[in-house]
C-alpha cells in the first residue's frame, strides 16, 4: 500500500503519477539494440511489436489496420464509428479535418447520429480479414449485445470492448446491463475490455475471462474528462495498479496471465517506454498513430467522448504530421522528439538499461522527476 | 490529523489542496446516468440539483433568481448589490461590462458608494416570490443588523449571511458585534452562513444554529485575496475540514444535520464534482453561471470585494459566454471543456463511478495529482 | 528539526518555503480592522507600522527617507549609493531610468565606479535630520571600517550594515576583516546587520549584540544570485528560523529581544503579511516601494549587486508606477493586486483573522499550498 | 537510502532531483573570493579552475582545446566529429549554423555520415599538443576498439570514453564488446569514462580503474532523450550517488580516489556550484562553453545525438552568444545571468558560504526549493 495522504479531515487520498512525473533510469549493464526483442504474444496471436492501433476513426481504418497488421502491430476498428454508419466515409473524414473550431463539435455530432449498419460492421471487417492480418475490432460495452453477434459472425480474432470506464458490474434499471462474465464465456474469441483505472476495478474485469485489459480513462490528448467529470486516471499509478492486479490474479486464477494493455496519455516513444516500465505488456496509441500522415484523421484526431450528443468530453485535435505510418513505427527519424522511430526508440531504450525483452523490461529502475 | 510540515525552526503548517490537485477515480462499479439522483434538501426546501447562484451582481438578478428557481436550482439576490442601491440597474450594468479595465474599479467604487434603499430591498424580494420560487437573500455580516428585518419582513424562505470570512465571534471595540447565536435564534427562518475555511471556524458557526455554512474565501476567478491579503483558503482541504466539522457537530448536537456548502474556486463541473467528492452537500457558483449568455454580468464576473472603498481586493473579470443558463446547468454540451451541461456531468461523474446520490457521492476515492 | 530529504547517497538536505509555497488561513475568531495595530517599536524609536525602505538607490532617496518617516515607515539611505558619490545624482538616476537594457549593467559600473565622499555621507544624513524624522544609513561590511566614524559623527540613529551575506566570523588573509561584535560594543547607536539566512547565521549575528537581523540573500526582484552563484535563501523558511534564533538568543541571553526584519521576496502586501506570519518584527521593502511615482528609481529598480564591476548579480528591472508611495503605503487602492494600501492590507488581513498586533499576528496559521 | 515512493501495487521509485530542485545556502561563515581556490588536480595533471569543455564540434575544436588549456581549464576533442572527419571542417560548422530549422538534423545526418580518417586523428591531436597543453580527446564506446591505437599513439594525455551511458558490463551478441577493465589496464593513459547515472553503474565503472567517471545521461540543452527514450537523470541526485560510489569504491580499493566529474544539465554558473556541491570534483560543460563568441559552434550547439543515422534524440540548437570564451570563464560580467564570469561565481559562491577549495565545497548545505 503507498503512502495516504490526509487532504482534510476524513478525507484520505493516495498521490497517483502520471507518465510526465517518471523517468526510467539506467542499470549497470547495457545491451546491444540489436540483440533486444520487442516481440507481444496474446493468445494465439503474436506480434513484431506491443503497438495496437486505439479504435478511433482519426487512428484506424480499414486500409490501416492492413497497414499496422502488416507492419507487425495490430490495429482495431472501431465498428461504431463512421466505417459502419456510412458506406463511404472518407468525404467525411475529409470533412471533419476542414471544419473551423468553432463548429466541429456540432457538425461531428450530427455525423455520428446517423446509425450503425450491421452490414457494414461485416463488410469493414472482411476487407481486413482478406488481406490476412489479424483482425480486432471494437464496441463500447452499451451496444455490445446489439451489435456482437454481427461482429463475432464476421469473424474477429480479438474482441475488444472499450468504453471511458468498464466495469465488471454495472448496474442500470433501464435495462438488463451486459453481464460480461457469462459473455465472454460464451463468446469463442478472446475479449479485451477496458478502461480500467485501479486495481479493485482491473480485477473485477480479469475474473470475467478477458484475455486482456484496458488500462486508462479517456486521458489521452483529445480528452476533457478531467475539466468535465472532475475523474483522472494517472496512468503511470493505473498501468502498475492494473499490472499488480494481474500479478495477484494470476495467484488466484492458478496461472491465467491476462494481458495490461496502457491507452490513454501515451504521445511519444517516450511513453512507451515509460508504460512498459510501468508493468504494460502492450500499448493502445491514439494521437501517436494520428500523426502519420496516412492516419485516416487527416492530421487531426478524436475519440468517441468528441461526439457525445449532450455531453461531449473531448475534442477534435489538429495534430502534427511527421511522418508516414512506417517512419512513426519504424524510423529512420529525422526529428528528435518522439514522434517517430516508435519502435526503435523503444528498442534503444531497452538496449540502454540492458533488458532483452518486454517482459523483463517491466522491471526497469524508474524515479520520480516531474518535468520541470 | 495530517502531516504537518516544518516551515522552518518554530513554525508549522499543513499542506492544504486545491480541487486542481485532486482527481475522482472510477471504482469497481458503473451505473446508468438515468440512474443517478442529484436532488439536494435543506430545511424544508427540495431542489433538483445542489446548485446555487452566487448573491454577486453578476451572476444573480431578481430574474435569474426565478429562472434557476424554476430549473431546479436556487439563486441568491445579494441584497446590497446594485438592485437595492438603484431602481433600475439594467443600465448601470450594462455600463459596467462596458468600461475599460484600467478605470472599471474605480467606477465601480463609485457605483457602489451609493447608499441601499431598504424598499427596494422589498421590491425584489417580493419580485422574487410572486414567481413562486424559493426566495433567498443575502446580507454582509457587516450590514445584517441593519437590513434584516427588511428582509425578514419581505419574506425570504433562505437568509444567507455572506462575508469573505465569517466568524462567530467578532470583536469590535466600536460598535456591538452581530451576535450570531442570538441572531438565529431569534430568526424564523433558516441561515446559511459563510465564509468559514477551516474545521473550527466551522464548528463555531455550526453552534449558532446556522442551517448551513459557507466555505471558502474568496477564492474564485474573480478575486485576489492572495496577492493583497496573503490568505487563501485552498478548497478541496476546506471542504474536506468543514465536513469533518459538520460530522462532529452532528455526534455532539444529537443529530443536528448542518449543510456544506462549497463557495469558491468552482470554475466547471470538474469542480462540482470534487466539491462533493471532498464531502459538500451543495456547491454556490459563481463565475460558472456568469458565463451564461443571459447571466446579468452581460460578459463580465466581479463580486464585492471589488467595489471596496479603499482595499478592493478583486476584479471586474471578462469571462466567456458559453449558452444560455440552461445549457449551462443541462445542457446540451456543444464544447468539451465542463462549462455547460454541469448537471449532466456531474450526473455522469457519479454514474461512471457508481454511485446514486449525492450523499454517496461525497465517500468517492480521490488521488492527489497535480494539473501538469 | 524538519524533515530531510536524501537527494541522493550521502547527500542529504531539508525542503525550503519560500512565500508563495505558503498562505495565511482565517481561525474561528475575527477582529475590525481599526481595532488593529500595526506599531513596530525598536530601541528607542516607534513607527507605526512595520515597514522600511531598503537602502537601495530605487527606493530610498533623502527626500523619500523624510517622506517615509513622516508617514510612519523608516526609510534607510544606502550611503554607498549616487547620493554619496555625486554632488547632484538626480540627473543619473534620470539617465538610468532611461538606458536601454542592453547597455543598462555596463553603464551603471562605470557610474558606480565613482569614489564615495565623506562630506557628501555627512551632507545627506544632515538632510534627513533636519526633518526631524529617524534617521537611518547602511554601509556594506567591506566598507564600514572606511566610513562609519564620519557615518556616526553625521548623527544616525539606526546603523544599518548589509550585504548578501554577513557573518560574524568573516575570515580574510589581505585585510583584518571587521570584527562586528567589537564594533557593534563601541559604537554608541544600535545596529540591524544581515543578511542572514540560517539559524546558525543569524544566532552569531545576535552575540554581537546587534538590534536587528535582516533576513534574505538579495531574493528580490532585481536579483538573479541564483542563476548566478547557485545560492539560495527561500524566505519563509529562513525567517522562521531567524525567528526561531530569536527565541533561542532570548533565552540564551537573559532577556535580549533582537528584531528579525525580512528582507527580500516581498513584492505585495500578501508578502508582507506573510513575513509576519513567519516571525518578522519588520520588513524591509524594494520593489514593493521603487513601485510609486515618487520613488526615486522612476519606475526601475536595481541593488548594488546590479552594478558589481566584474560579476553583476542582479539587473535593473523596469517596475510599474501603480501610485503615490503614500498610495502605496495608506491607499485608497484602485487597483486590486497588492501592490497599494499595503498598511492597509496588512491591518484587514490580522483583522479577518483576529490579531491585533504584530507580534501576535506571528502567531497566525498558515497552510502550504504552491501557486498554482 | 533515501525514501521510497510506492507508484503503484508493485512498483516503488526514488525521487530523483535536478540542479533547478537545489540550492546551495549560507552558513555562519564567510571568506575573500581572493582567498578562494578553484584548483583541480587528477592524476599528473593540475588545472586553474575543475572546468571541461566537453567533447562536442559546438564547444570543442583543436583552437578551442589550446585556449581552454591555456586559461587554466581543459577542453576535450571529439575525435568523431567532424575534425576527424573534414580535412577543413570550418565551412562545415559555417553551414551547419546557417541550416533553416526544418533541414537541420536531416543535413547533420549527412554530414556525419563520412567516415572517420585516422590520419586526421593523429594531425587534430599533434596540433593541440604542439601548444603545449594538456591533450585530451574522446571515442564513443562503440568506436574505441577501432581508433584507440591511432589516438594512443598520436599522444593524448587523457583519454575520454563517452557515450550516453556506458556501462562496465556491455552485452552484444553481434560482436565482442570492449572489455573496459582490460582496455583500461592495458592502456598507458588515464581513462575518463561515462556516462554514468547511478550508483552501481558508477561504482562497476570505477571498478575498471578509470581515472575518473562522467555522470549524466545527455540531459543537457541539446537532448530530447527523455521525450524519445523515457530515460532521464536528475543530476543532483546522480552526482551525489556517483560521489557515494567514489567514496565506497576508496574504501574498498583501499584508497583509490575516482574522479566524479558532472557532465549534463550545467548551463549557468549556478549549476557549476550545484553540482559541486552534490560531489562533483569537476564539471564538463557543453551549451555554457558554447555561448563563447569563439566558440566552433558559432551560436549553434549539439551532440553527437543530434546526428544519429535512424534515431536522432537532440537537436541543434541556437544559443545566445554572449561574450568571448575568456569572459564566459573569467568575466568581467556585463550582463548578470550566470552565463559569464563562471569561475568569478564559482569564486564568490564559495566565498559567500565561506569555504575555500573545491573538495571541501562538496560539503556545503543545500537546500530543496524547485523553481517557481
Amino acid at each position: 500500500m503507498s503512502m495516504e495522504i490526509e487532504l482534510g479531515r476524513g478525507k484520505r487520498a493516495r498521490r497517483a503519477y502520471t507518465f510526465d512525473d517518471i523517468a526510467v533510469v539506467p542499470s549497470r549493464r547495457t545491451r546491444n539494440s540489436s540483440d533486444v526483442s520487442t516481440t507481444w504474444s496474446i493468445d494465439a496471436f503474436t506480434f513484431d511489436t506491443p503497438i495496437i492501433g486505439a479504435p478511433m476513426d482519426s487512428v484506424v481504418s480499414p486500409k490501416t489496420a492492413i497497414a499496422l497488421g502488416r507492419m507487425g502491430a495490430l490495429g482495431v476498428l472501431d465498428l461504431e464509428g463512421l466505417w459502419t454508419r456510412y458506406e463511404d466515409p472518407e468525404p467525411l473524414l475529409a470533412e471533419i479535418a476542414s471544419l473551423p473550431a468553432v463548429s466541429a463539435t456540432r457538425r461531428m455530432q450530427a455525423l455520428y447520429a446517423q446509425p450503425i449498419r450491421p452490414e457494414l460492421i461485416t463488410q469493414r471487417i472482411a476487407e481486413i480479414r482478406e488481406a490476412g492480418v489479424v483482425v480486432a475490432g471494437a464496441l463500447s460495452p452499451q451496444l455490445t449485445q446489439e451489435h456482437y453477434e454481427t461482429v463475432v459472425k464476421a469473424g474477429v480474432d480479438l474482441f475488444v470492448i472499450r468504453g471511458t470506464t468498464v466495469s465488471a458490474e454495472h448496474v442500470s434499471s433501464a435495462a438488463e446491463p451486459l453481464n460480461l462474465k457469462q459473455f465472454i464465456y460464451d463468446l469463442d474469441v478472446p475479449v479485451i475490455v477496458g478502461g480500467a483505472g485501479t486495481y479493485r476495478a482491473a480485477l473485477h474485469l480479469m475474473r470475467t475471462g478477458a484475455a486482456g485489459v484496458l488500462v486508462g480513462f479517456g486521458g489521452g490528448a483529445a480528452s476533457t474528462t478531467r475539466a468535465s467529470l472532475g475523474i483522472h486516471t494517472p496512468m503511470a499509478t493505473a498501468v502498475a495498479d492494473v499490472a499488480g492486479a494481474r500479478r495477484d490474479y494470476m495467484d488466484e486464477s492458478g496461472g491465467r496471465y491476462v494481458h495490461v494493455i496502457a491507452d490513454g496519455s501515451i504521445g511519444t516513444s517516450g511513453d512507451i517506454v515509460k508504460a512498459i516500465a510501468m508493468g504494460a505488456d502492450a500499448v493502445m496509441l491514439g494521437v501517436a498513430l494520428a500523426r502519420a500522415t496516412d492516419a485516416p484523421g487527416l492530421g487531426y484526431h478524436w475519440g468517441a467522448e468528441a461526439h457525445h450528443p449532450s455531453l461531449p468530453r473531448g475534442r477534435r485535435v489538429a495534430v502534427e504530421q511527421v511522418a508516414t505510418m512506417e517512419e512513426v513505427l519504424y524510423g529512420p527519424a529525422q526529428v528528435a522528439d518522439g514522434t517517430t522511430n516508435l519502435v526503435g526508440a523503444l528498442r534503444k531504450s531497452m538496449a540502454t538499461t540492458g533488458y532483452s525483452d518486454i517482459k523483463e523490461f517491466q522491471r526497469v529502475d524508474v524515479v520520480v522527476t516531474p518535468y520541470e
